[in-house]
């Protein structure tokens, strides 16, 4: 059994998971030696398995007992209380291409959860580290979401147009219209400009697990709202669709659109 | 007038220029300190008056009688030969949300064609300068683009979709049907990864001169080919509708898709 374990023991585990993927991501920049598709036409490199590898090492050497849910390979003590959630590259396509927006999403839930949550971007630096109902920070900085309430003031974002279901279709679309501006690409890396207050709304479907556990503590802890379609807090059964929204009030407004 | 300048003196010029305008850039990053919304909808902040301002003053020292088209101001020594075309901010949404995928753009066209252009991109400091039929290089290693000939291999870019017009629209979804990989968002970071191998096409409408011109540059010093819907090169009077590719092959496949 796993003795009792502080929020601030976990984050600064987290953070130094991030470390260890950070070094392992650097070397395969521009540098990624081609890549497979998966079964669902996503695209997998050499770095994704190796930093996955690497990370599940680390997690069971340290918590030996604790879950492990990652995007490349099975599931382990999935009866656990604490799983650890983990994309090694979310972005891929970003990442093949050389864009520096591809990002590592350590995730941890608790009782199936979100709590615990670092999106982490190697080349720039940047990493988003967020615990829910306390704090997110940027680099060691406390970062907030804006407090922007009405569509009209927002910059919305999605990675791309077709990856969203009709459903998600009709949300994205009916907020575009209203929205200040819309930008694309971006991925998680979306999420984290959001707690930093740059971007202000996210509409996104068909995420796993893994690509949604790391943002939810993000943005929630940065003061943001993120929930699914029906406005339900996001925990490990979440369906996928996703609606994250810099305040309460723009976040209702959105709900309300369709 | 102007004595005889040699290509070499130029493109060391172009990237004082970009030395000089990263630095200014650097100071706004994630600090915009607000934005207006010009006439075309498009945003434009502080940073892109005052780069421009800056960078039409060292036009001027240096060659007083070079002609200046810039995005924010008036153009300047229309009847030279040298014509510098400066875009401070390309990226402008990229800028206002904090990624680092915003450029400056320095162009130069010679009797009213594109010879010269650097993509600079301050916060990773990755610097694209090329010269039409010479070399294109990144941070001074010179780059090339990759040979992919289908399109069915072919990693495709455009900014968003909805900036295309509808024949735009026609050329862009024919080719991302039978695209390996579509990716949004980027502006002209993509031709910067086209040049370097990254990305194989990119197709783009209703772009001006101070867009496309040091695109046209870097792309067709790495071995790629640019041109208007018709397969024209690029001039000073092109109607900003771009098909960039990695190849002639590839390019020749997707004037064929309409």
């Amino acid at each position: 059994m796993t003795p009792d374990i502080t929020m601030n023991e976990l984050f600064s585990f987290a953070n130094k998971l991030a470390d260890a993927s950070a070094n392992v991501i650097r070397k395969y920049y521009r540098n990624v030696n081609g890549f497979e598709t998966k079964g669902d036409a996503s695209p997998v490199t050499i770095a994704d398995k190796e930093v996955e590898k690497y990370l599940r090492k680390l997690i069971a050497k340290h918590y030996p007992d604790h879950g492990i849910i990652g995007e490349e390979f099975e599931s382990v003590n999935t009866e656990s209380d604490y799983q650890w959630v983990l994309d090694p590259v979310d972005g891929t396509m970003s990442f093949i291409v050389g864009r520096p927006l591809f990002t590592t999403l350590i995730g941890l839930c608790y009782k199936n959860k979100p709590v615990l949550g670092v999106i982490d971007q190697p080349i720039i630096r940047d990493r988003w580290a967020g615990i829910i109902k306390e704090f997110t920070s940027l680099n060691g900085n406390m970062v907030q979401t804006t407090k922007i309430r009405k569509p009209q003031h927002a910059i919305i974002a999605t990675t791309a147009p077709e990856y969203l279901t009709s459903k998600g279709k009709k949300y994205f679309n009916q907020l575009a219209k209203q929205a200040k501006y819309t930008i694309y690409g971006g991925d998680a890396y979306n999420y984290g400009l959001l707690a930093s207050g740059y971007i202000h709304a996210v509409i996104e479907t068909g995420l796993k697990l893994h690509d949604f556990c790391a943002l939810a503590a993000v943005v929630r802890g940065a003061g943001g709202v993120i929930t699914d379609f029906e406005g339900k807090e996001l925990t490990q059964f979440s369906d996928g669709n996703v609606i994250a929204a810099c305040s309460k009030t723009l976040h209702k407004a959105i709900l309300e659109l369709v």
